[in-house]
C-alpha cells in the first residue's frame, strides 16, 4: 500500500480576513494539542485494503472541525437555514444545532430560518431564531420551519440573499435540494460574493453516497419495523394472509433492507436495485404460493421504487413527469394489493385470501429523531459551523469512516448510494428471507 | 324513585345435573361471604335517575360471577373457542383466559381452538389448548387462532359442534358474528343439544350497545392518537399542509371522537352520526380555508363510515354489496384526499397545498392490548366461564355500569351503539376542535 | 328493592346571585332536552343489588354537570388551583382543562395558578393562566405549576385566598391535601367567604374511596408493567435469579395487584392489605426456594406499604415522624433485598443467588397521561367547573358507577380505598401467580 | 503519509484441513468477485491522517468476512455458546446469529448454549440449539441461556470443551470474561487442542477499546433518556428539586455523556474519567446553588463509577474486594442524595428541598436490542462464525472505522476505551450543560 494520498479540494472564501478564533476563549473548551483542525488533517476515503494489490492512489476529504482562525467577524455574520424536500426525522435536530452552535461557539446573533423550503428566500419572510427559540426543537418530529419542494428559482435566490445580507448560508435537503445548493454556491461565486453556502443532505432513505449514512435512517429503520410487525400480526391472523408493506425508498432499497434484516418477519424484500417478475418458475406468486402453502401467511416488503417499469400507466401517467423530468412514481403497493388479488382469485377462486397492505410512510418520517440520530445531527450541525466560519464554501460535512470530514458539495449532488446486490448484506437478506433469486432464475428461465 | 325491577331472562340449559362447583376446593379461592353470585343478583341497567320523574320500572341483569352449583362435570366438558372478523387489540388475551380459566378455575381439560373464524368448524381441525400452549399470547397482537369473514353457514357449524361433542362454545366476534351466534344458539336449542353458548362482543369501533365499552378499544384509542400526531407533524411542516387520518367506525365515531379528545390537535373530526358538507357557507372548505389562513395547517380525522353516501360510485360499486347486503365501504381517505386537492387546485390554482393521507388501520388493530384492555379482557373471559359453567346459555357477558352481568345474546345482537350527538362529549369535540357546526349551519343555509 | 332514596347533600353558596348559564349562547353547545342537569338528577352509589334482600335505603348523589342557571358572574370570577402532593400522571391535563374551561365554556378571564402547593397561596406569586399558556400541557408529566408536600398553614392560606380575591378554588391532592381542603372550606364557611371549594383526588395509588378511580391510576400500571417486565428478564437471564420491583402503594395495593395481572410475569405479589410472613412453613422463602428450583427464577413484587411491621427500625427510626404523626415509611424494597440475600446465603452458602431490585417510582409517576386517564382528567376537570359555577362548594367531583357526581368533600377525605382481599380479584392474583395463602398458612402454623 | 503498514497476526489452528468453502454453494450467495475476503485484507486502524506529520508506520487489521477456503468439516463441528457477566441489550441476538448464522451458512448442526455463564462448562448441561429453537430470540431481552459471573475455573473449563469434544468456542462477554478467555485459548494452545476460540465483548459500559462500539450501548443510551425525562419531570415538578440519576458506566462515561448530550435536560454530568469536588468555589454545591436559583431545578447525572473515591468507606467497606481484587464499588447514587440532603439542610434550613434519585440500570439492560444494535449483533455474530470457520482462533471479531476486522482477543482484552476530557465531545457535555470545569476550578483554587 504506496502510493500519493490525493485530498479533495474545497472551495474557500477569498476575500475575507483570518481572526482569532473565539472558542479559544470559550470557557467550556479548553484547546488542547489537537483541538484545532489544519488543512493537512484528513480523513482517508478507503479504509479496506487489498495489501497484496499494486500501489493505489488514495483519496482523503479535509478533516473536519474547529481551525485555529475564522475567516468572519462573528458580530459580522448573518446566517440562514433553510429545510427542504420531504421530512426526516431529525431536521430540528440539525436547526437547532445549527442555531446553537452558531450562538454559543462563535457568538453569532443573526441567525435566520427560512420558511417553507427554497421559496421562502424570495416570497416569506425569515424568522429570526436564538437558542431560547430553538430548545426543545430536538423533541420535536418534522420541521418547525416548514419545507416545501421544488420553489427554486436561481436569480430570485441568490438576489434574496444578497438582498437580505446573509452571509451563510446553510441548505439542508435532499438530492434534488443538493444540486440547487451546487448551482446558488456557483453563483454566489459568479457574483464574486462573499457568501459561505454549505448542505446537509437530508435524505430518509440514505441515498447519499461518500458520507457512512445519512441522519435519521436509523430512526426511520427502527419505526419501520413497528409496521412490518403489525403486517405479520395481522397475516399471522388470517387464512392465507399476506401482509404487504411500502416503505420509503425511490431509488435505493436501504430502509426496506435493513428494516427487514432487523424484524425477521418478512418473506419477501423488494427494493429499486432488483429486478423481479411475478408470473413463472421462480417468480414471485410461485414463492408465495409455497410459503402460503407451508405457513399460512407472509409478509412482503416493497421499497417504493421497485417494480415501477412493471406498473401498468394509463396515458396521462405515461405523460406525467415530475418536477426533474423523470416519469412520475405510481403507488407500488396499491399495485401489488390489486395483482396478488387478480392472481389469487384466477388461482384459487374458492380459497380464502386477504392483503392486508401498511403505507406508515408518514408515520415514520414524522417521528423525532432517536437518540443515535439526535447525535449524528448535532455533530453534523457543529462540523457545518466550523467549516463555514473557517471560510470554506460550497461542501457538504458528514461522517466518512465514521469521522467527520468536508466534501465538496458538487462531488455528493452527483453521487447515489445504491444498495450493492453482489454484497454480504443482501446475501444476508435472502438467507433471512429466503426468498428467490429472481436474476438468477431469470437468466434461468429464459433459457 | 319507585316502581318495579324487571330482570332480563337468560336461557339456560334444562337438561343437566347440579352439582357442586369446584371452586369450593380451590387452594386459591376463599368462597367467602358474597363470594357466589345467586340469580337475585342484579346489576341496574341505569344508574342515572331523575328523582323528580315519576315511578319508572327497572331493568336489571343477572350478575356475572361464580354460582355455587354448577351444570356441568368438568371432566365431562369440551369447550370451543372461535375468533371471527378483524383483528382487535386483546383478542388473544380472551382466548388465553379462556383456557386458562377454563382449566385452573374449573378443570376442565378438553379445550380446544377452532381456527380461522366459523368455517373453521366445518373444514379446519380444532387445535387442542392448554394453559402452557396459550402461556405467553396476551402479549401478542392478532389472534393466534387466526381468523376470517364469512363462512357462516348454520348447519355445518351446529353438525361440527354435535360430531365433534362440543358442550361449550366461545364465540368472539363483532356484531355480525354476534348475529350468527344467535342463530346458533337457536339451533342448538331446537335440536335439544345441551350445548351453552356464550358470545364476546369483538368490536375495537366499540358499537355494541347496552355494555359500557367493547375490549380493545382503550388500546386503539392510545394507537390512534400517534397517528394524528404525525399527521400533526407532517401539517404543520408543510405550507397548507392539510393532515387526513382515517380511523376506523363504520357505523360509529368512538375512535375518531376520542383520539381527538386526547390528543387535542384535531382541527375537525368527522364520523358517520353527522351530516356535513364541503362546498358553500359553513362548509368544511370554508373551514379550511380559514384555518389554514390562520394557522398555516390543518388535521382532519374522519371516521371510516362518514361521508359514505358523499361518494361518488361508479356502476360496479353501485351494484356491489358486502356479505350482508349493504352497499360496499368506499375509502372516504382516498376520496378527501382527491376532493381537497381538486377543491385547491380550483380556488387557489398558485399557492402551495399539501395533503398528508395516513391510514394508521392495521397499525391499531395489531397491537398487543394495553394493561386496562388486558384486565377488561381477563374479567370477560371469566365471567363467560362462570355463566356457562352455571348452565346460562344465549348471553353475552359484559360490564354494565362499571360491574359484570349477563346480557341476553339476542339482545346484544339487536343493539347498536351510537355516538349521542346531542350530548356533552361531542359539544366537547366540537369545542376543542371550534370546528363548524354542519347541522345548524345546513339549516340556516338551506333557509 | 324498595325503600328510599337519600341524597347525599351538597354545600353551596347562599349570598349569589341566580343568572343564566353561558353555554346558551355558546356556538358549540346545543343544550338540548337533557343537557342541563337539575337538582333531582342523581347517580345511585349502588348498582348491584339482591333483589332478594329486604327493602334497603339507597344512597345517591347529585349528578355532575351543567346546570341552567349558575351563581357567578364570569366577569367577577376569580379562580385558583393549586397542586400538592407527588406526582402523578394527568395532573397538568386537569390544571389545562380547568383554565381552557373555564375560559372557553364560561367566558372566566382571571384564572391563576399557585406555585408549588399549599404554601404557594402564602409564600409565592399566583401565575396568570390562559389557554394559550396551558395549550400543550396535557402532554407533559408533572405539574407544570410545581407542587409540594406539607406547608398548610390554614390561616394563611384563607387569609391569601381572602386577599386575592379568589372565588373560586380548585384543589388537586392527595388524602392529607383533600383533608385540608376540608378545613378550608370549613374556615371559608365560618368567614362568610363566598368562596367555592372544591377538591380533586389525586392518587397514583388509586386509594380513594366512593368513586370509581382516581386520575392515573392506569396509566401507572401500564407503566409499572415495563419495571416488572424488565425484572423478570434480569431473573430469568440469572442462576437462582429473583427480580424484586417495589411499587407505589401506601395503604393500599391496587398498583402491585393491577400491574401483576396484566403483566403474569409474577410469583408474588405482597400488598398493605395483606399479612405474611417469611419463615417456616407456608411462608416465602419456602416459596421461593420451591419456585427456584422449579423454574430457577422468581418475581416478586411488593407494595410500598407491605411488611411496614416487620421492618427492624432502630432508635431514630422508631421516633421518626412524619407530618401526620405516623412512623416514617422505611424502604420494603431495600429490606427485602437484604433478608433475601441473607436467607440464601444461610441456607445455600455455595448456591448462586442474585437479587436484581427495581423501584420504578419516579419513572411511573413522571409520565404523561394515556389517553384514559387523558379523557378521565378532562372530565373531571369539567365537572368541578360546571359545580363551582352553579354555586355548589365543599364537594369533590369523580365517576360513581361510570357517571360523574358530586360528592361531598368530607366524605371523600374521610374513606379509603382497600384492596379487598376476599373478592375475586385478589383470588385471581393468587391464582396467576400461585403465590401461598398467608393467612391460612398462617392460622395453620400457629395451630 | 508513506511508511509501512503492519497487520496485526491472528492465532489460527494449525493441524486442521483446507476445504472448499459450502458458501460456494449456497443458494443464496454468489460467490462474486471481492465475496471472500483474502489474508492480505486488511482495514487500517487509522482513518484521520495529518498529512503534513512525518512518515508514520500504519497498524492495520484482518478484514472480517468469509474465505474461500475453510478449516473445518462442517459435519465435524461441535460449537459452543457462553454468555458471561452483567446483561446488555442484544445478548440473545448475537446467540440467536451464531445458531443461525452455523446452521444456514455452513451446514453445522452440533451447536451447544452453555448455560449461566463459565461455570455452565463444567456444572452444567448444554442446551442443544437450532435455529427453531432461537426464531424469537432476538425479541428478548436478556440471555435466554442465563448468566452469571465468576466461575471461571480454568482447567475445569478446558477439560470441560475437551471432554464434550467441542471445537469451537463463542465467548460473550466484558473484560473479565475476555481475559479468562485469553487464558482458555492459550491453554488450549498448550493441549494443542483444535479448538477455535472467539471473544465477543459485550460491555454495555462501551469500555472496550480498538473496536467503534459495543453492542447494546446505542439502545442503552435511547433508555437512559427515559430516565432523564423523568428525572427532569420530578425535578421541575419541586421546588429546589434535584433530579438525579446513576446510569451504568464502572470506568468509563459513556452512556450518561451520550444520554446527557441526546437529552439536552441535563444540568451537570459527572464521570469516572473526571475529578470533580463539592465544596468551595467552582465546586458543585455552588453551581447548583445557582443552578437552582436561576430555574428552580436541576438534573444530575452521575455514572457510576464517578466519584468513587470520594464516598467514605467504612471499615468493612475498606477491606471488601471484588473478584479481581479491587475495592468494591460504593453506591454513587445513594451517596449523593445524602450529601445533598446534607448540604442544603446545613445552608438552608428552612427552605424546600427534594432529591428524586432514579436508578435505572435494570431497567435500561434489560431490554430488547433496538434495530441499529440488532444488525451490529448480527454482522457481530456472521463475522465471528467466518473467521473461525477459517481457522483462525484467540481473536475478537468488532467494527473498526465502520469495518469489520479480526483483533487479536489478548489485544481486545488490554485495551480500555476512555472518554476523551480533552477532545470535542467533552466540551460539547459542557457547553449544553454548562457546568462548572471542575479541573481548571480546582487549580485556580489551589492557588
Amino acid at each position: 500500500m504506496t502510493g500519493a494520498t490525493s485530498i479533495r479540494k474545497l472551495p474557500s472564501l477569498s476575500g475575507l480576513h483570518h481572526r482569532r478564533n473565539p472558542l479559544e476563549d470559550n470557557p467550556f473548551f479548553h484547546p488542547s494539542n489537537g483541538f484545532y483542525i489544519t488543512p493537512s488533517d484528513v480523513i482517508l476515503a478507503q479504509v479496506a485494503y487489498d495489501l497484496s494489490a499494486q500501489s493505489q492512489s488514495r483519496v482523503a476529504y479535509h478533516r473536519a472541525g474547529p481551525r485555529r482562525e475564522i475567516m468572519y467577524e462573528p458580530s459580522a455574520v448573518k446566517a440562514a437555514i433553510v429545510t427542504c424536500g420531504g421530512l426526516c426525522p431529525g431536521m430540528n435536530t440539525v436547526i437547532r444545532e445549527l442555531v446553537v452552535g452558531l450562538w454559543e461557539l462563535y457568538g453569532v446573533r443573526e441567525i435566520y430560518g427560512i420558511p417553507a423550503g427554497y421559496r421562502g428566500f424570495y416570497s416569506m419572510e425569515a424568522v429570526k431564531l436564538d437558542p431560547k427559540a430553538v430548545h426543545d426543537w430536538h423533541k420535536k418530529g418534522g420541521t418547525v420551519l416548514a419545507t416545501s419542494r421544488g420553489g427554486f428559482h436561481l436569480h430570485k435566490i441568490v438576489d434574496a440573499i444578497q438582498l437580505n445580507g446573509f452571509n451563510q448560508v446553510y441548505i439542508i435537503g435532499g438530492d434534488g435540494t443538493m444540486r440547487g445548493a451546487v448551482e446558488i454556491f456557483k453563483e454566489i461565486s459568479l457574483r464574486k460574493l462573499e457568501v459561505g453556502i454549505t448542505g446537509i443532505p437530508k435524505t430518509v432513505d440514505n441515498d447519499v453516497g461518500i458520507i457512512d449514512r445519512s441522519f435519521g435512517f436509523q430512526t426511520a429503520v427502527e419505526m419501520a419495523q413497528q409496521a412490518i410487525s403489525a403486517a405479520h400480526v395481522e397475516a399471522e391472523s388470517a387464512v392465507n394472509g399476506i401482509g404487504l408493506v411500502k416503505l420509503m425508498g425511490r431509488s435505493t432499497g436501504h430502509i426496506a433492507l435493513h428494516a427487514t434484516l432487523s424484524s425477521r418477519d418478512v418473506d419477501c424484500c423488494l427494493i429499486p436495485e432488483m429486478d423481479f417478475y411475478l408470473e413463472g418458475k421462480g417468480g414471485l406468486f410461485e414463492f408465495l404460493e409455497k410459503r402460503l402453502k407451508e405457513r399460512g401467511h407472509a409478509v412482503l416488503v416493497v421499497a417504493e421504487g421497485a417494480g415501477q417499469e412493471m406498473i401498468p400507466r394509463n396515458e396521462s401517467q405515461k405523460q406525467e413527469r415530475d418536477e426533474s423530468g423523470n416519469p412520475v412514481f405510481l403507488d407500488v403497493g396499491v399495485w401489488f394489493k390489486s395483482v396478488l388479488k387478480d392472481w389469487w382469485g384466477r388461482e384459487h377462486p374458492d380459497e380464502l385470501f386477504t392483503v392486508k397492505y401498511i403505507d406508515p410512510t408518514y408515520m415514520i418520517r414524522a417521528v423525532p429523531a432517536n437518540a443515535t440520530d439526535n447525535l449524528y445531527c448535532t455533530l453534523l450541525a457543529h462540523s457545518a459551523i466550523h467549516g463555514v466560519m473557517a471560510g470554506y464554501t460550497g461542501f457538504v460535512p458528514g461522517p466518512i469512516n465514521g469521522n467527520y470530514a468536508y466534501i465538496p458539495l458538487e462531488e455528493v449532488a452527483l453521487t447515489k448510494n445504491k444498495v450493492n446486490m453482489s454484497d454480504h448484506k443482501w446475501a444476508w437478506v435472502r438467507s433471512v428471507t429466503n426468498q428467490p433469486d429472481f436474476e438468477t432464475n431469470f437468466k434461468g428461465q429464459s433459457l
